[in-house]
């Protein structure tokens, strides 16, 4: 393992990251297909919600007025008019959602009345308004419903029903290119099974990690040791004019010679390489210049934890930024810390765990581990705790808080 | 709005709604295609993973009991093999990932040698299997790497990758037909404005609560009153013969005469009409008789938050249990209520809440709102909170855990 003498701090890496990437446009989309995009302009209402005064529940339009003498032992006396409009002494049989008819201005609920065929007796007064959803009551014209920048929820998309809003603006999902690097590397879905080879499993966990995100990936292959600096540069071209953002993964800290790092050196500018996270340590940012355009690029490590660990912590903000959102952290949960857990100060501890739950109260135990080429113990945990650099561990007991994987 | 004198209690529905549902199939997916899916099938390995002994780190690959007596002042020195196996006194430079020589059982760093040329400087000694990843350390062929009913995480799919399972078995997404019922309402996509009348809200915002919940939801209009029950009956059937469950909404209560419900009792059987929740107590749950089958048909209400309510609820797990899924909560936080939320005894309500942070506590506020048909009431919320129907309302200062919408 290449030993990173020039290590930045993990907040260092995601300021330097955030400064270089960007929404990377926007398209129209309609309604029933924006569920779960990201809102690129207020939405405002062109209409009132409900557009007009109407009935809440069923039973009588009446004009409250004409109720407030009523009670079960002298109930008052309305005629159901004829005309559709309710004038004194006058009632409309009405249905929940209706439009309140002409000259009313209150629902009688049906079981305070009594029918009497072309007469109902009420048994109860009612107040002006009750019963009626007025006109704009929910949604005023003019109002801004949904803001920039929201994650369209199912809700939403019913509001932009409401208002009759056939499209919306949204930021494009950025498209993710994935490369893997290396000769010891076979594609499960491509290749036949060598002896003394793996296969990859990066390509696969980026992608669903990629679209998890939001945006959408594209696999492009294994490059391997073979094709040289001259090889790599070549497939990181292609890749950008396809997408708006590489992830390679391998590669970076293999061998002697640093191939991606050379080739992204000839073709842009390395941010930083060696970030203090463990595990993620080769994890690195540079920007290549293509179509005269500087597009970003992710160094991703070869161990299939360490890349899963700086796709979450660096990558995953990156491309929330990418589709017009802050970037919204895993749902989390508090728990107790089982047993201590070590670490050193100055970096990141990125920390697998399996949760418990004993009455109201969650424990992290952490996965025990030999390295972060050991891809099950992520999939054997619910989550993970980040460590931080100015702590050196954490005690047992000590509440921390579990990102849910 | 009708009175339902037969409510039944929301976990009676719930467990009604489990007896009548069941995974409706099973498809073979590529492993690349499966993020997110519901696995029908343990996965075993049929590989070790890793398929051989390899270098966890760079350096040398050396027989440990070679360098037990090295020290920075006394190193011993160790030629660099030709064979490419490892014999006694003999050492092999190694890169990460690549196999262990033959003869070799532990790899030393870099930075404890000193490079002679065709010979090296060993500075301190390893024991026996340092740095090594040792074949089926992640995994051992015949395990069972993921078990049926797991809903494949990112990492799972790196999993599938890493032991080359090409294809996996998962539960068919169930095909969820979604009808609007009423004269008031249009289809904002389809129709243009009248006056008098209301754009559908709840096909929209049920079509990407069925797609959140991991199923396929199909759009099948507006049937009109005018349609009548002989209508309606078509219409289910139509939606019945395309999807796995139809969701009706509105039209289940409006009116003298329960459209709806006359239909549904025509094809089939109502198993409840009524339940002690609110808003949302006009739900139901039906099966209908279609091709020699017995389909679910959910009679959800026509207001857009007692839809959303009773679609949370009701109809939520029963497409989890249609993945071959246990059901599975929203995230929540544990939050503080912000003030007294009344309620009443016997039924379950879904308060609307915004959620506040101070410190390290979270403060839930009720929306206010004046009922059902207040859509915003929902998209202004941050979640819900439920008060079960043993308590009556929720004080101030308690406890209480909000799913986040």
């Amino acid at each position: 393992m290449r030993i990173f003498r020039k290590k930045i701090r993990l907040r260092e890496a995601l300021v330097k990251i955030s400064e270089h990437v960007s929404p990377v446009g926007v398209e129209e989309v309609p309604l029933d297909r924006a569920f779960g995009r990201v809102l690129a302009e207020d939405v405002r209402a062109s209409v009132d919600v409900p557009p007009f005064d109407r009935a809440a529940r069923d039973g009588y339009a009446v004009r409250a007025s004409d109720t407030f003498r009523a009670t079960p032992e002298r109930p008052v006396r309305l005629r159901l008019s004829r005309s559709g409009g309710v004038c004194e002494g006058e009632c409309v049989q009405i249905q929940t959602g209706e439009p309140l008819p002409k000259g009313s201005d209150a629902v009688l609920m049906l079981e305070f009345t009594r029918n009497l065929g072309d007469e109902i007796e009420v048994l109860k007064p009612v107040t002006p308004g009750k019963n009626v959803s007025f006109r704009g009551e929910d949604v005023r014209r003019g109002d801004i419903v949904l803001r920039k920048g929201r994650i369209l929820r199912p809700y939403d998309i019913g509001m932009l029903a409401a208002i009759r809003q056939r499209t919306v603006k949204v930021y494009k999902k950025p498209e993710v290119g994935i490369i893997s690097t290396g000769d010891e590397i076979l594609d499960p879905l491509a290749d036949e099974p060598q002896p003394l080879k793996v296969f990859d499993s990066n390509s696969y966990a980026l992608a669903a990690l990629v679209e998890e995100a939001g945006a959408a990936p594209l696999r492009l292959g294994i490059v391997r040791d073979a094709a040289g600096v001259s090889g790599l540069k070549d497939a990181i071209l292609d890749g950008l004019i396809g997408s708006d953002v590489l992830l390679v993964s391998g590669g970076s800290s293999v061998g002697e010679r640093d191939f991606l790092a050379d080739a992204l050196t000839e073709l842009g500018e390395i941010l930083f390489h060696g970030v203090a996270l463990r595990p993620g340590e080769p994890a690195g940012f540079a920007l290549v210049n293509v179509n005269g355009e500087r597009k970003p690029v992710f160094m991703l490590p070869g161990f299939p934890v360490a890349t899963i660990a700086a796709f979450e912590l660096l990558v995953r903000p990156a491309l929330h930024r990418m589709q017009g959102m802050t970037p919204v952290e895993r749902p989390s949960v508090l728990a107790r810390a089982k047993r201590k857990i070590p670490s050193e100060l100055g970096r990141v501890d990125f920390v697998r765990v399996r949760l418990e739950f004993e009455a109201a109260e969650a424990y992290a135990t952490p996965i025990r581990t030999s390295g972060a080429g050991v891809l099950s113990s992520v999939t054997r945990a619910d989550g993970f705790l980040l460590i931080p650099e100015e702590k050196e561990g954490v005690e047992q007991g000590e509440l921390v808080k579990v990102f849910l994987f």
